[in-house]
């Protein structure tokens, strides 16, 4: 049998860097998990393990867990029965786990602990905490993007003999393109809000990405000046909504992976146990401008990341999900933050790219500095228009910054779902508006 | 003191009934919600109760209950230790309670319950099981109510060289006034449904219950053909949400009920102990019709009930929740249900009026036989426009019914705000889309 064989070294190995670390606390010994993996046959005695939750999956009979402690870049599969699991037990919590290392059934690793018990050190509970939900308005007079790209909205038997003909609102009224503009002004009292609502775009578009009525989940978070802090919210927000579906639906998730796109639940599992990889736009010109592959459009700093290009990044690093921070400047909205760098001008903006989908997430931190902010709309012209989001920098303005994920691209990810028309019971599109 | 003194003979009274009806269980006897209720000094031994939850208070150092056991229409106050409270011990739910009475602090009880153990017996867990959350789509080429006050849209920058000059969509597409008609298509797979989402009407009111964007809580129901179904569902929604906010918002609602509305707190409570009153809308014409009150608008057999019409009947039931039901069949939308009655021919329609607001729930069964509908739909001569929804009752047609709720007016009626744009952050209403 080749794989005892090949493992020998590491088993001697193990044993012996074993036998030095080994501490005794109490009647159990602890062990890392770089030590535990190393493991081939498992251990008679009990043992204890302290780390992080990587992903709880609570099925009916079994309790899987994967923990690691940073002593390695696998995990450690941890196997209990269901009655283990508390409500604190959540992905990103601190646990400490006894139970017996034994033989895995699993080809994928040696062993897993048998855990007799799990004692939850630090909760986690990553975003209801704090988060209030605000229901921000789907007919607005703004244009959040700056971009034309918008669904008017008229009263269709307005005639109350008004002299302005200016309409229902009296003035020009279109579908939400995000709640953003909104959600900030709310983030300026409640300090973390979010929203979980229908969004508009009036693409002429027939990709397998665009929808023209689609519902984003969008953040904002004040006190924050860190790009960091809001990439940290969407990688815990992603891999806990992940693991919570993959405990609470594995039917579907099953169905899916085994009718739809085959092997999904195993990539969705090695997103999770991964740490998202991040590299800055500059970055990331620079490895398509070295990629053998010609592209149709050519990379070129300053321009926009086309799908060949994100789809080659992600590949690139691994198709694991992927941050692409520090956009330029001019490509990036308004409200971006200004990241005063030079020559080459970028915005404190990210996007999250994914396998598969492409741009999943988009955020930045915003620019809360009235001076930067009006000399920026001044050169758009766009001074009067935000006359009101420039008083909310006026009057207690804090460092914030936030998100949107696109609800419906997140489906498609998750399931595996090739045409965004099929994740959704009624799609519009152009053309179609079925019932 | 006069109150002991006028309670004595209720005193005798209850000690003989008690005396007769004592059942030994154990080493406990076994008290009624009416025995108990009857007591001035409480009991020096422990007693056990039966009943419904009819409230629920969960405060920081202590656990309030409401049990009746339909023995009284009053139900008794069970105090316990918060520790005493699992997630079973819901709104409905059915207990076993042991504990001792003793002599209540409040005024308006002798006695309370003070409760060393709680059992649940029988779960309710009214709403969230088994309901599925749809998203019904916001534009749609239908209009469910059949009304003319609809938002149009049309996409801004659409010159795409069609020469049919249809738009975005190639359909004239409005905002959606409900998401029934859809929720109906999807209740016919997964047989229970709901949406919680914007809906929009363009009717140039200025009214304190009217706003152009609002959101509405709808549900369909398949496999029912029961109004009382129906109405049972409202009213545990109604009183399972509100006795949540009053458990898990105390501070919110305290301040309300100080500052906004005096008393707020206590009418609901009123309201959670009570069953919701019901009257058939002949009922009510005939209860109008007997009023000394003048009204401005005459109430007659056929016509729609008013404001005032609502305000009276409200009062006139004793300022509790008010379901009326099987309205004039032509005053009614092509979906509700045909009772087939006569002379006064109406439809299995409901609507619960809650004082100082009005309608707030709307409802009825569906016309689920396919002749009855569609000869309905030609003398309205929609044949053409609902040919869809005809052809979901050819298909595995079942009796089935839903209803809406008025999200922001249930918001003023909880916390007895009296304008419907005070409950918005971002009202929109006739000449008014700020920001």
């Amino acid at each position: 049998m080749f794989f005892p064989r090949k493992m020998a070294p590491a088993l001697l190995s193990f044993c012996q860097w074993h036998c030095r670390h080994r501490r005794h606390l109490g009647a159990v010994s602890k062990l890392s998990v770089r030590e535990a993996l190393a493991s081939v046959e498992g251990s008679p005695n009990s043992i204890k393990l302290q780390g992080w939750v990587r992903s709880v999956r609570s099925q009916k009979d079994i309790l899987f867990l994967h923990v690691n402690d940073g002593s390695s870049l696998e995990s450690l599969q941890v196997v209990a029965e269901p009655n283990l699991k508390t409500s604190a037990l959540t992905f990103g919590s601190s646990v400490e786990v006894i139970g017996k290392l034994v033989k895995s059934l699993h080809k994928k690793q040696n062993v897993e602990l048998n855990a007799s018990d799990i004692k939850v050190i630090g909760g986690c509970d990553s975003y209801s905490n704090g988060y209030i939900h605000i229901h921000t308005p789907i007919i607005t007079s703004n244009d959040c993007e700056g971009a034309g790209e918008l669904f008017q909205v008229q009263a269709t038997n307005w005639d109350h003999g008004q002299s302005d003909k200016s309409g229902f609102f009296n003035v020009p009224a279109y579908l939400t393109v995000s709640g953003q503009l909104h959600l900030e002004v709310m983030s300026g009292g409640f300090t973390r809000v979010y929203s979980f609502g229908p969004t508009f775009r009036a693409e002429n578009s027939q990709s397998r990405r665009h929808l023209a009525e689609f519902y984003m989940v969008e953040a904002e978070i004040s006190f924050t000046d860190s790009l960091d802090d809001i990439m940290q919210v969407i990688e815990n927000l992603f891999k806990s909504t992940t693991t919570a579906l993959l405990s609470q639906c594995p039917e579907e998730i099953n169905f899916f992976s085994k009718y739809v796109s085959v092997g999904q639940k195993d990539r969705l599992e090695q997103f999770l146990k991964k740490k998202f990889v991040t590299m800055t736009y500059t970055e990331a010109i620079e490895v398509l401008k070295d990629a053998r592959e010609i592209f149709h459009y050519k990379p070129e700093w300053g321009c926009d990341l086309q799908t060949e290009h994100e789809r080659y990044l992600v590949k690139h690093c691994g198709n694991v999900p992927l941050f692409v921070i520090n956009y330029p400047y001019d490509l990036k909205p308004f409200y971006a933050r200004d990241n005063e760098d030079g020559p080459q001008h970028t915005a404190a903006a990210v996007d999250l790219l994914v396998p598969g989908i492409g741009e999943l997430f988009g955020g930045s931190l915003r620019e809360e500095r009235f001076d930067v902010l009006l000399s920026r709309l001044e050169r758009l012209g766009l001074t009067d228009t935000y006359q009101w989001y420039l008083d909310i920098r006026k009057f207690g303005s804090v460092p914030h910054g936030g998100f949107g994920m696109g609800f419906e691209r997140y489906l498609q990810c998750i399931l595996g779902i090739d045409n965004i028309k099929d994740v959704s019971p009624f799609p519009r599109f152009p053309y179609s508006c079925l019932l």
